[in-house]
């Protein structure tokens, strides 16, 4: 069977790095078109692109033509948004009403009512949104969002804790690395012998997008979950891997071993569909007493697994732990790469 | 008046160091003895310590023998202690025993039932204390101690709270500086692009040192106070300075703007005293929304306040905030020498 | 008598705020007038500069509002710049022909026929070119530069054995910290982990620049030496303080005792005028043998020294060492400043 | 066939973790014991390595029980040694007498005269020698050294160079990195916001090893070439990866794509015979003006390859370019790995 053609928006930032050698050589689907801002249109993406990322660009993407990000001349059917925040918001709506089913990492969308943001392993239910905005937009695109970085790794792992154990808590503090920011990103003299105590808008996706993703699905619209979280976001000298800790409080406090239990155990759709880029555990628990920690644990599970640590007893709330997660993959491109490949896999690619 | 003669028993360490630059122009107190462990005995201190400081080792302390920290051959009345862990809690109690006053940095006689833990702006009435060990020991001795170099700045930020408010709870996050393990200390391959989640035994000292500051002097003991603390400890790339982020939980919860006149006014006896290593203002609260910074105020009032901002609502408890103090200063050296200023001050030093 | 008003140009930047810390209590200058870019004109300067360094910026410069860099709007007579070097050429001269004098840390005028590019240690004699500038614009203004970062440091070093045992050649590497790019500067994705082997431009200045601070004043103009530099220049992750490695030949290979004895006894006319930005010791030769290093000796004598050490023969040249400096203090503005400490001095001002 | 049987000597370290991931699936090896230091022996290799790496250990040698290092114990017919230095001369001996084949990474024994210190691409007749040693021995048994890190990447870069045009001086300035000193190795302290510009007994290695990798064999012993190397050695905070900057000298200066093309087109023997770990490409040169970086090009070629970019005139030699190279793989164990592949495919293993 021939690969599905798919686009990408706003190929040369990180993320759209990252979606390139996700999909160089993806089973199902064949990048046909890669388009980014002005200043790159017209020029070999290998020219136009500052790759950041320890591997050569595959030799056909690097001589193709740079296209501008415009639904009348992006022409595949499936598109992977990596589109700045100020721009995605229109965009990827003409994208879906001319007819492309768009999986956005970018967050304009994220909390719209029709809209489904989806961890396939947590609410793949939600995708059942995506008919609204068919219906919406009178063709067969619609939107499809993942998370905020440091969101999706802290409800990956809260998620086997609400299943079973009904979440009503969460307090957390993120130690996040520079990839997030994209380039050139962070200045250099901000985080060498400092931490940056403050990054716009982020807390607020962290506090609200879980109560979304564990959300009930009713009629139309998602039933926001009546959890309360509360984020503290920092920026720390790292490279990759944003690094949280995480205290949690539930209507009824469960057994330690009860929670070990539901981390080494919490698989999902992606794991049973056998998806191309789904990681064996989706969480990972490790037991060391100074474990996860980056430089032995993000790539664990090709970088789209959640790694926790250290669950013990808080004074404050219930539990607490710390968890990391690689932030470009599971966190942002990996995570739209899953979205789409669910769609392939449950036949909603057309 | 003559100065009177102070020894260092520890004095090569970074804390050590730390000591000698406080204490080398000090207006009341005159370095005559530095002491250390056995493979520096003999030396001058300046070829035995492995100097960390961006500032020479003055002429004549670096030209001066070390001493073993032995009470019979240190002989002055008041030792400053920088001790490692494992060998400080009896050798502390022997120079107390011979009759020095002993000012300490070192953990293991904090949380001892006669042993008065002080931050003079906050609990400087426990010094009372003092007499039980003397009588005890039967000499003008008696050991004092500091706190945890992440407990102190957290003690800091809390008490105005505590004063006006009544506090209930206090969640803590800390990404801590590399100096506050000494030199060697932490492996540079366990720092650099990566965050260690955990440092031994510091969450139980955050969570258990705070509720004798803000214990009631009982007698002849403290009362320790019904708060709970919970601490999540992580070591980041940093030289200088813990940062914590910090949510709050009252009795009641206070006004915002309370908060902030509380952060903004807070005063204690150093001030009041005039002493010579006391901030202006202990509590400094930052406006702007990224601060506070390592790099821009882990310095300010000398390095010895806590620095505060980004006060908000928290989701999850009352308010939240981030605040920054230097560890070796406020967080050590500094507080030892502190205590000591308030035992001349109150003329206790004999 | 009271003080020279100054003004600075391009006040915000990182050699700005420099200029700020330098010049806020000078016992000879006084800021006047505060001059960037447009988009901070009109702006209190506190509001304008996004500040970098650990003091708090004076209450009455932050109060100041900031002017157009325009020599017809900024009056002062002695006018310190920090321009940009794509605006920085033409600007300088218009504030030359309004009769200002410009003592500057740009680039676009150090190689000039007839512009000074001092030393105050090394070259002084080459302000005579002072006087045919003043003669071609008709005013009392001119200007003065002082070198590039990496090149002064490199000079200073040099200059004790050129002037006892004249230098043939020099081959340097450098590893230049992050301030030296200004701020934002450099991305953090670019320095943590890594090392980045190209500064645009810096080679260039590193290898031509020495040629005239050792070169001849003949008459109206400089002749360059004859020495032949060659500069490798990489920037690594640290904050402030360029390091730099250095082999070098001479006509006559001297004894290592006279070269150790020429970085010791090195002084100039700052240090016989007592000039107040003046370190005591120009270049300072470590005998230990893993110094100098950055966290111990860039703040030496103020940060306005070049601090030496390893000096040791070399295989292919005839010795060898590594030397470091403070690229913002000695590197920048205190390079600016000290150079206009030279003309007061000498009675230059008017 | 069935694989040879062969032993890890110092297997807990840095280098030997480097060489169970290297050997742990090799299509000729099959590690069989491993050997480490007295407080390791009969603990679980699991339990023993402090692990560094971002792969997890092999299930089946985690379980395998640690020997000591001792010849009567360790019985494979090939050893791989990453002793320390302190103990792998008298060690090594020991193995060979036993009849062991040993392919060393430690430097006891890399200038011995009748030890082959060899990089298959640049001069595999040198395992000549072996036999000498065989005959002293009375036995099977040899050493095979691999040079010191910085050395081996220096070298690669500077043969074909010197195979084509006769190399006579090389002037290299290191930037390494900090698994090149093992762990724990450096300290933090010593790395954040800081270079040490000393690595003790570096400079001789890189400047003496390449005068032996670059010798005439005569005989049963090597002649040393005739160039003089200077080297200035320096640690940054980089966790892997060596950057070096060189100045070379020629009998007659070559044009400058005649370089590139020996950079280009230089292979040897592990290509030719295509060894399992050799590289495509022993030395790859990068035409972009920024590189190579660390960040992008360290793992190139399966991080066995030495990366060379900025080739340019030099003032004081006859041109400069920079190199950098992964320090524990092709600097460390890969080189070891790729020695003991060559006697392999030379059928030298018996």
């Amino acid at each position: 069977m021939s690969k599905i053609p798919v686009a990408i928006l706003g190929a040369t930032g990180l993320v759209g790095q990252r979606f390139i050698t996700l999909l160089a050589n993806h089973p199902w689907f064949e990048i046909t078109e890669l388009a980014a801002s002005d200043n790159s249109v017209g020029k070999k993406y290998g020219a136009a692109a500052k790759w950041q990322l320890p591997f050569e660009i595959p030799e056909k993407l690097a001589q193709m033509s740079v296209l501008p990000c415009d639904p009348l001349k992006v022409q595949a059917p499936l598109v992977f948004s990596a589109l700045p925040t100020d721009i995605a918001g229109a965009l990827e709506i003409a994208f879906a009403q001319r007819g492309a089913i768009v999986s956005s990492n970018a967050s304009p969308h994220r909390m719209g009512a029709d809209v489904p943001l989806v961890i396939p392993e947590v609410n793949p239910d939600h995708l059942a949104l995506a008919q609204t905005q068919q219906k919406k937009f009178g063709s067969k695109g619609f939107i499809l969002c993942n998370g905020n970085c440091t969101t999706i790794h802290l409800v990956l792992a809260l998620a086997p804790l609400h299943q079973r154990f009904g979440l009503k808590k969460a307090l957390v503090t993120s130690m996040q690395a520079l990839s997030g920011a994209g380039y050139p990103g962070v200045a250099s003299l901000d985080v060498i012998d400092n931490v940056v105590p403050y990054i716009g808008g982020e807390e607020d996706k962290v506090e609200q997008e879980p109560r979304k993703f564990f959300g009930k699905l009713k009629g139309e619209t998602i039933e926001l979950a009546d959890i309360r979280i509360s984020a503290h976001c920092n920026r720390v000298a790292t490279r990759d891997g944003h690094v949280e800790t995480v205290s949690v409080e539930f209507d009824h406090k469960p057994k330690y071993d009860d929670i070990v239990a539901a981390f080494d155990e919490f698989r999902g759709l992606p794991q049973e569909l056998n998806l191309p880029l789904a990681p064996a555990r989706p969480t990972v628990y490790r037991r060391e007493p100074d474990r996860p920690q980056l430089k032995l644990d993000r790539d664990a599970e090709k970088g789209m697994a959640t790694i926790i640590g250290r669950l013990r007893d808080c004074n404050v709330m219930d539990y607490k732990f710390v968890l990391l997660g690689h932030n470009t993959l599971r966190g942002a491109a990996g995570a739209t790469v899953l979205n789409a490949e669910l769609l392939y896999a449950q036949g909603k690619l057309g």
